[in-house]
């Protein structure tokens, strides 16, 4: 099977996999309108800041484009104005979907850019939707090569760092959190980049991976990736990664990232700082892969990163197949409640910040960044 | 509802709930043997240290009282030393069920020492039996007025601490992990047990407790036992332990224990040295609560401890009820898989061990041990 990749494209149409049913359901669902991605982003059928900021991009492109074709024209054609108005309520619409990932508000921004350069040129509606269209598409394409080149970068950076520390270790055994793959991005991915990356060089050892409670991004995502790239890995609860510290050789943790503050205090999937406070305690390097559009200068530190709350019901409910099964062509999805009806105290923060003082490396396609000896915080101008 | 108890008895007859199907299934298991008492515990239909004990002493008690009430008599009772053999037979075989906690180990010491007593003082076999029988009700009916002292004295200890270091709180809130009420013991619980004498002496704000991944004895057991004490609570997945220590004032943090070593490294549930590291970094006491079965004086530290391992289809299944259900009456009860089908590589510890460097005090029903200043480890002599 070849690795799945989040979103498809064909000309103006998208599809995407539906990251709720995985991995024992294949189900593509089509996005047919700007709100249809909207909820898909809302309801976590996509997921993963670059994922999410490529869908809406290359939603607002097939909306235009099919616009462009259409007869008569849609109305937002009629007038420059109207385009406008048109365009800007989208991006305000998109930004609304989910608070946390800083990507999805760096794609708008960089389609308002286009909008309003485009408007101050002069340029006619069917040349300004035709440069939005042209914007949408590179954002989601100029991922796939951001996440080889970070991947090459933090994965050369992560062996370099293990032969000074333990001069003969050959191959590096890594743990990763949630879902940072082919799922999550574009393609190739950024943390899980870095464990493919390694692993194409012949320098991995065991890629160990946490199930990443509630929505067991780990165990139904990643599992799965790494079983389709042939990738060794191990699987453990979020509850064993202290364990697993404690009986294995762990050289690297290797996370994204859902925004950076520009002191490198970062936002990921809830349990990233768990594992970020059990790696300093067992002195192991804390790695950060992310693209430059994670990287949020405007804000000093994590306090400032919005941290979103998903509905209490969503902590009480788990997504599987009915087992035994067999194979994914006989799996029956389902949904069960691993709680008591009417529970009603329920704490489910998405994300967590994980202070710069507890990450080593912030890592991304323009480089790596490490914190200057005595400082708790990163400069990031040379990376961002 | 009343408080659920592990294990219910009427004269000879045993019954447990099998802890499998809680909270959605309530299902009473007859344990005829004590075959069927080791393949309870085995199978986890039964667990928390103190009830498993209570379970291999309760089945010994009544296959023996059964078999004094049998005609013709069974062949055990024809001597001594055919007696002696069956029993210890019996044992033996418990101790196999499960390797890390102590307490099942500490009943069996306990019984065969009454069983070498008899013989030392040549009762008759009849004697014997009715000498191990009450021996083996003991072990269950001591647990309960154990578990009370436990919990008040500990609670006790730590509203002190929390006076001391913030004078004007009058509520302290806690974190605990997996299980350790009425289901785990005999009754009352140990760290449960703690925060129902909190609630119950008007001094507890909310007891937080986690899922505990794989086995959920948090979200399914912990949950429904809280809900049916009426007790102020919220649940956390496992990846927000160290959220909920950055987001809320938590006073405390308070686990059961599978057994402890001399110097005071406890073993216990899988998760438990997580929040132990996790609880360090935000300055939040740690408290074991444990009786004194608990303690292991015959091995100096936490490397002595044997760390039980579980198949690894187990960490791949969630137990649940198919969701949407409106109420325990209409709960379907169902195992869901949340993993690829095929994942061979996983890491399924059901126990980690927190070193004694990282608990605060240590609490069994003898009172509080806490660390004297500069010291890494505890002197239990005093509580032991």
């Amino acid at each position: 099977m070849p690795p799945l990749t989040s979103i498809k494209t064909s000309g103006d149409d998208i599809e995407i996999v539906n990251q709720l049913l995985l991995p024992h359901v294949i189900e593509y669902v089509q996005i047919e309108t700007v709100e249809e991605a909207h909820d898909a982003i809302k309801t976590m059928k996509i997921r993963g800041a670059p994922a999410i900021a490529s869908l809406a991009a290359l939603s607002l492109s097939s909306q235009l484009s099919r616009g462009l074709k259409a007869s008569p024209p849609p109305d937002y054609l009629a007038s420059t104005d109207a385009l406008k108005e048109h365009v800007e309520r989208i991006l305000d619409y998109f930004f609304t979907a989910r608070p946390t990932a800083v990507n999805l508000g760096a794609a708008i921004r960089r389609l308002r850019a286009t909008l309003l350069k485009s408007l101050d040129a002069n340029k006619s509606t069917r040349d300004i939707c035709q440069n939005l269209i042209n914007e949408g598409w590179k954002v989601s394409d100029e991922d796939v090569g951001r996440n080889k080149e970070m991947s090459r970068r933090g994965g050369e950076w992560l062996r370099q760092r293990v032969r000074e520390d333990h001069a003969k270790v050959e191959v590096v055994n890594v743990l990763t959190v949630c879902n940072t793959g082919s799922l999550a991005t574009s393609g190739y991915g950024t943390a899980l980049g870095l464990i493919t990356y390694l692993h194409e060089s012949g320098k991995l050892g065991t890629a160990f991976f946490t199930q990443s409670a509630p929505y067991h991004q780990g165990s139904r995502l990643t599992a799965m990736e790494l079983q389709e790239l042939k990738i060794p890995s191990i699987m453990i609860c979020d509850t064993m990664v202290g364990s697993l510290f404690q009986s294995h050789v762990i050289h690297g943790v290797v996370v994204g990232a859902d925004r950076i503050a520009r002191n490198g205090d970062t936002a990921n999937k809830i349990g990233t700082y768990n594992a970020a406070v059990l790696a300093a305690r067992h002195n192991i390097p804390f790695i950060v892969v992310a693209p430059t559009t994670t990287i949020d200068l405007d804000i000093p530190d994590g306090t400032h990163i919005p941290i979103e709350h998903r509905p209490a019901i969503e902590a009480c409910l788990v997504r599987g197949a009915i087992y035994p099964i067999q194979s994914h062509e006989d799996a029956k999805h389902a949904v069960v409640m691993i709680t008591p009806p009417g529970l009603e105290g329920v704490y489910n923060p998405s994300f967590d910040v994980t202070p710069a003082e507890l990450i080593t490396a912030i890592v991304t396609e323009n480089g790596v960044a490490v914190k200057n000896p005595g400082m708790r915080g990163f400069d990031l101008s040379e990376i961002a």
